[in-house]
């Protein structure tokens, strides 16, 4: 008999959000399940690892299909500790999320989400971050379920290239998703907003704040515009970063004394 | 008369880090300077910023070309706060570094070094991450003086595209440097290594350690080959992960119901 997938769950909202109980809810009848998530809040810390303080694992629950673990480390700790001291070995796909909140555009630099989808890539493990355009704790993840389904159906029939994972948002809950679209990632930034404020006695500090700016809103192809015309964006990302193009314009500082 | 270009410092070893110092002082006669550096290391913090504390920046020192900050927050923390709180303006150039311990192949995504540079470009500023393949913090980092003022020169003469940072990385200290070496990025991956101990009562832990696998170990045309054989590394990274030529090839999800 040909034994069910295993599939890696995790998130950076930790193992008590919303978003995750709703994921593995969504797919727990297509694998095995195991989640190895953070046991705090870890959203904002990107590719980190935890390198100076030490790793605790803790077992939260286990039934046939399903373990539960927390881990108080990041989304890339978590993914790095599940395959290696947990599964003991790869296992068929890594889902990260649902992340309270988008993380498409350059936000994808900031996320833990989308940091735990890339670790598992560069482990050679398909993978996919999936977000929600709603920063409520209590957001209606409903309206993803078959998409999340679909995309985790794909990939586990058609493993992805080697070097690339999926990064997708969903539109906020309240928004009839109109189907997938296959995007790129918008160019955008954050502009910053610091906060000033006062401590009682020692002085200025500042809150780091800011808002999205998109660089190229009439575009009809990007991550943001598909989220915000309703689509569910589906953005490869290629871990290779190296802009090929540009080595060859500067092939010549080589040559220079 | 022409005013000198301004050039940001920062790096994620913190401002007491020696391969700060000699970075500055490298590039002090070609630019007026300013450093925004980390208060603590923040190595293998990635592009984590900081939205749960409060930011608290501190002048060091100032004389008339070089003035020194540090921030309790993370080399992206310190690009951001340093344009929109300190310089109120894009400086010309962000330099990150010079770090203690390469960056290259997927060390760029554990990296806070590396981070501060991508921060520089995703705000529109040429960027450059400095890394030397020694992690001694007395380690001599003179016969990089010249590439990094050669480098830091180019990218003042003919800024980089909007898309794209470099990450420079340096052999080790005792070898002497051929020269430059534009690269790709190497195809490899860092194998965990959790080591379990004991807490006197609380149980198991675990420290995160592991070695660095070079999955192409002959190519000759990427970062890790250019320093382990006396070159100094010049990658070029663009900031747009898109894997455009795998979009095409999953553009009919749009179509399964």
């Amino acid at each position: 008999m040909h034994q069910k997938p295993l599939i890696l769950i995790t998130n950076d909202d930790s193992f008590r959000a919303n978003g995750i109980k709703q994921l593995v809810d969504f797919v727990k009848d297509m694998a095995r399940i195991v989640v190895v998530a953070p046991k705090n809040p870890m959203s904002a810390k990107s590719h980190s690892i935890t390198v100076t303080e030490p790793l605790w694992i803790h077992k939260i629950s286990e039934d046939d299909n399903i373990t539960w673990y927390h881990l108080n480390g990041t989304p890339a700790d978590c993914v790095k500790f599940a395959i290696h001291e947990v599964l003991k070995n790869k296992p068929d796909l890594v889902l990260s999320g649902i992340n309270h909140g988008p993380n498409y555009s350059v936000s994808q630099f900031y996320s833990g989400t989308v940091a735990g989808a890339i670790e598992g890539t560069l482990n050679g493990i398909p993978s996919v971050a999936f977000s929600l355009n709603d920063f409520d704790s209590e957001a209606d993840f409903s309206k993803t379920r078959e998409y999340i389904r679909q995309i985790t159906r794909n990939v586990l029939q058609n493993p992805l290239p080697t070097n690339v994972c999926l990064n997708v948002n969903f539109p906020n809950a309240n928004t009839k998703t109109k189907g997938l679209k296959i995007c790129r990632q918008t160019h955008g930034k954050w502009v910053e907003k610091f906060i000033e404020q006062s401590h009682p006695w020692a002085g200025k500090y500042y809150w780091l704040s800011g808002t999205f700016t998109n660089f190229e809103p009439d575009a009809g192809d990007n991550d943001v515009w598909a989220v915000e015309n309703g689509f569910a964006s589906v953005l490869p990302l290629n871990i290779d970063m190296t802009d090929y193009k540009f080595m060859e314009s500067i092939k010549h500082w080589e040559r220079i004394e």
